[in-house]
């Protein structure tokens, strides 16, 4: 899969800082497997709505779920037109110019297919890695699903048909005359960290906390 | 304003999750101005698709700026159609279920009117207040705008007619009967934070760091 490439079209070429961008799947899997939040794109009578979703990618596949109620789910199953952007802030770019400012990041944006998921143990596994996207190795620790549960659970899989990534994690690019300027210039690094995880009242309180989560609190400082 | 809330209709109006939806202005402002990155929904052939800006929010109005031949941008002033999605993350909700997992959040989408900002002195003001809503009072430090500069730049007014947020707060919320069983549920905070500036090679590297980007980092651990 090393330097697989999506292919380009119009639609995921990427005009706006060409020089940034790649179609590798690696990298872009990267991307996506640093997070667990996407946003999700639907057109609601003519206008385009976004809306954060928790995700898990396995393969070329996306995953995303809600209520049987869900508008924006019912919507894109029925249109099939969606984009899914990810997007993870790194830092900010102070330049010496105004125009020179930018942010450092890591930023998808994908295209595909879409399929309602039926199958309740396909639903149950696909819920299962929704969770441990969010947090890595929890699902186990949690009580069963009820079928109940499942059945006013919606369970929609996006397959990437395309897609593209776009990457800046350099310096501060002013114009040639301006690093004489007596202005300060730099990067100010940017990232998500996790606080100290806070138990529920009851058992929870006298219980230790798992491994796993502690790992995941130990991971994100 | 305390208390003034934006119109409800079927395109803002909070379907899933009600409870904790609000219209209040003065909520949604809060959240606006925490934040500087916003997901933008343009349609594209068809195609909704989502892309990360910088914004600044000044009373009623969001602004955005690219290049002049920033596809979406151009698009949106064209079809008026868009919409305007800020999230914050702010925890992870463990339940002792699957269903009942969630995520703290903050969040709003707004609907409204564009168009394009054109006088040289107000587009300079916009840059102004994007770059100061990204790291505050900081455009002064900077070596003005050229005209040539403006002049390559696209700088868009969004006036907000309605919208709405919605901002989970709480703990976790598990089923009465689960609360008996022995799984460890609570909540993991998560933020985003700055780390300690990098000065840009040459004179930056000897310079003190400005007490306006000191106030950002120590303002955002």
């Amino acid at each position: 899969m090393k330097n697989e490439e999506y292919s380009q079209s119009k639609l995921n070429r990427v005009k706006r800082g060409a020089v940034r961008a790649t179609y590798e799947k690696e990298k872009i899997n990267n991307i996506l497997d640093a997070g667990f939040l996407c946003y999700v794109g639907y057109i609601y009578e003519g206008k385009p709505i976004t809306i954060p979703m928790a995700y898990a990618r396995k393969d070329n596949k996306i995953y995303i779920h809600g209520s049987t109620g869900n508008r924006m789910l019912l919507s894109i199953l029925e249109s099939k037109e969606t984009s899914i952007t990810v997007m993870h802030l790194d830092g900010l770019v102070l330049a010496r110019s105004g125009l020179h400012h930018s942010v450092n990041y890591r930023s998808v944006t994908l295209f595909g297919g879409l399929k309602k998921v039926e199958k309740d143990e396909e639903k149950t596994e696909v819920l299962r890695w929704i969770v441990d996207q969010m947090i890595p190795n929890h699902w186990d620790s949690l009580r069963p699903m009820y079928k109940k549960e499942l059945d006013r659970t919606l369970v929609v899989e996006f397959t990437i048909n395309t897609g593209s990534a776009k990457i800046r994690d350099v310096g501060v690019n002013d114009e040639p005359e301006d690093y004489d300027l007596d202005i300060w210039a730099g990067i100010v690094p940017i990232k998500q960290v996790a606080e100290y995880p806070i138990a529920d009242k009851g058992k929870p309180e006298k219980m230790k906390i798992p491994d796993h989560i502690l790992d995941y609190y130990k991971g994100n400082q």
